[in-house]
């Protein structure tokens, strides 16, 4: 019995209903990353509300949340400084024939904030992001190739996406691949494009999914940006998951390399659909010359959120409080570990963390974890990154690290039903 | 002297302080289709609110407002049930870590409303649409080649932007051209892409900046569909920037031509950023096998928005009232064009209308004739089909005519300065 049962007949949850419903109207019931089909036992599919650090299904359960739907929330759910920056900017308009202030003062913010910046443009996907800045480089070098690390994420359009489900060779005809943190595998691929090196694009650390995270190292960063100094080609660095989490002037600034251009989105208005290019003025001219356009990256709505994002990420020093939470969650995750005997590996920045158990090639230690944890109230991913947010305090870490204990629990008893 | 001047002085307006502002820190002042540099002198290029069919600038100056954010605004700005049905959702959650039950609510709507439909997706961009229905379409298909029509806009993605800054030959590499209501040249076209065949693409009708709008004939929509069934390939339907407007349930319904898949944005939800693919069933296992995810894709307030738009669209009949103030614009401007003896060609549906003046082929006329109309008090667009909204009555429509007035009294001063 777990304090959810009571809420939630097993047999017609309002969660399968919608699946039930959405089977039929949507292909596959749910697309994209967002499938629960990916997800252990026991997630739910459909959501209701959240608030804070906290989000609740359509069946009223409610979960300290881990993912942040998936990035975008870094305030905390209905952070009520953006709620009210969003609505009074509501109140006016949204999507005119034009773009409102608004966007001027936060390209300005963008640019006051972001060293490397001295422009900023504005979208609505991560992946319209990333694509403007590899059209960007291409327009501003006259070149082709671009380089980016084998198994990265940038986006679920056809150059980028995880699938070649409907996707042509010639779509990807200009990538070139490298291993990530392998100076030497970055340097075959610089050689390889020669005198057509348009760019190297690169997350701002390695988080593909299913194994553990990778942080960039100093030697690596610094190899990217001289080759593309050498080459005078674009360094693009994908901050679409990671931007304002590790450092509201972008994650490599502490390594001291900067970028030519930098894709954002995900958390830049705290939910709100936007996403952003900044770039220097290398690439100014460029930047002009590209047509980029949407019918709302204008909206003057999720551009005020932004602004107040911005603002309460640099004045509060967010990254330093979820870096402090996710290292009481590491450190938490730690000791059940180990007085479960259990061995774990943590990696990743604290503030996008990730658990992954070894001796576990299918997941299923990770799955019986997660599942558990959910029935207690913690909402964890046994194989994606985590995201932690600024409403997340210490008592709220300390309630999942409870709701872990289960978890590790369910995982003594899978060991124990295995011979392990 | 006109009614405007009193309230902006002509040396420091906001929007002049604005653009200069904006130069600093955006690529050109502002991007793509936005930019008001395309726009005829005295066009602002920031606004600040709008309500109804009135829109209104940074400086105070409203204007009976002919293009609707470009489209999206269908019902009018700020329309109270769409904003209600916005608020109410928001109170509880936008963007959580999946859907809410309004996502297999709107897919629902979707399907019962488009005869061709048997499932729908969402996401946020019109360009994603479009993109999305060609990646399902050669997913279903295993073929590549994919028909457009010379010169339609399909969205500013590489494979398919009207510049070519950025963008590399191979991005294009399967795309084979026709001469829209060309049969023969269609049919050219089916026979050059041979069995690799996936998908004819093609708007609603053809709405090219700067030409007379042409509807589709009979005769060519039944040879698209005719083309892909006996190839097995796919009819894709761009109606991103008529849906809703023309009829609600497609705007080749009347034709009597349905497509396999469909992209709509812009009006779907009133100006709230979303975009849909509705499909059949034919292509709804390729759908289910590509993958296309955005952040924020699931953000439950636009969808509440559309759900309340498709509702009201369905409801009042608005294809039928901007058609009726549509045709009183177009009658009114005939009138007006005559008794000042200028020849004026009007194209397109009532509803997406377009004016060009004849022998005008650098749109000096159209551009003079547009200046004059803003100064007193409407916005009309001398080269882009305009939009309607059911916001629109009569008295806005005059009020629109007698500022039309003084747009012909400018092009009879360009005549007769010119000595035409």
């Amino acid at each position: 019995m777990t304090k959810h049962t009571a809420l939630v007949s097993e047999t017609q949850t309002m969660d399968a209903m919608l699946r039930a419903r959405a089977a039929r109207v949507v292909p596959g019931g749910m697309w994209g990353h967002l499938n629960a089909a990916r997800l252990p036992e026991g997630y739910p599919q459909f959501f209701a509300s959240a608030e804070g650090c906290r989000v609740r299904d359509v069946d009223g359960r409610e979960y300290v949340d881990f993912m942040c739907s998936w990035g975008p929330v870094l305030l905390g759910h209905r952070h009520p400084v953006v709620q009210a920056a969003a609505e009074a900017q509501a109140a006016s308009g949204d999507c005119l024939n034009g773009p409102g202030e608004v966007m001027v003062e936060l390209a300005e913010d963008f640019v006051a904030m972001v060293p490397h910046a001295d422009w900023a443009m504005f979208q609505k996907n991560g992946g319209d992001a990333t694509t403007g800045c590899v059209t960007i480089a291409r327009a501003g070098t006259g070149r082709r190739k671009v380089l980016v690390a084998r198994g990265s994420y940038h986006g679920a359009l056809p150059w980028c996406s995880p699938s070649v489900a409907g996707v042509t060779t010639e779509d990807r005809a200009h990538l070139l691949h490298f291993e990530y943190n392998d100076v030497e595998s970055l340097q075959a691929a610089v050689n390889e494009a020669g005198k057509d090196l348009a760019a190297i694009l690169v997350t701002a650390f390695r988080h593909d999914m299913g194994r553990d995270l990778e942080l960039p190292t100093r030697e690596f960063a610094h190899a990217a940006r001289a080759a593309c100094d050498a080459a005078a080609a674009a360094l693009i660095i994908d901050e679409v998951r990671t931007g304002l989490r590790l450092d509201t002037r972008g994650s490599w600034e502490a390594l001291g390399v900067r970028p030519d251009l930098c894709a954002w989105s995900k958390a830049i208005a705290n939910g709100y659909a936007l996403a952003a290019i900044t770039g220097n003025d290398r690439f100014r001219e460029a930047a002009t010359k590209v047509f980029m356009t949407g019918s709302f990256w204008c909206g003057a709505v999720a551009m005020a959120a932004s602004r107040a994002t911005l603002r309460i990420a640099r004045v509060t020093d967010v990254p330093g409080h979820i870096r402090a939470m996710g290292m009481r969650l590491r450190e938490g995750l730690a000791l059940l570990a180990s007085q479960n005997g259990i061995a774990i590996r943590q990696s990743g920045p604290p503030q996008m963390p990730l658990m992954l158990f070894d001796a576990d090639p299918d997941a299923a230690k990770g799955r019986a974890f997660c599942s558990a944890a959910l029935r207690h109230g913690a909402f964890f991913h046994p194989q994606h990154n985590m995201f932690l947010s600024a409403a997340h305090q210490a008592a709220d870490i300390d309630e999942a690290l409870e709701a872990a204990s289960h978890g590790f629990k369910a995982v003594l008893d899978l060991n124990s039903r295995a011979g392990r």
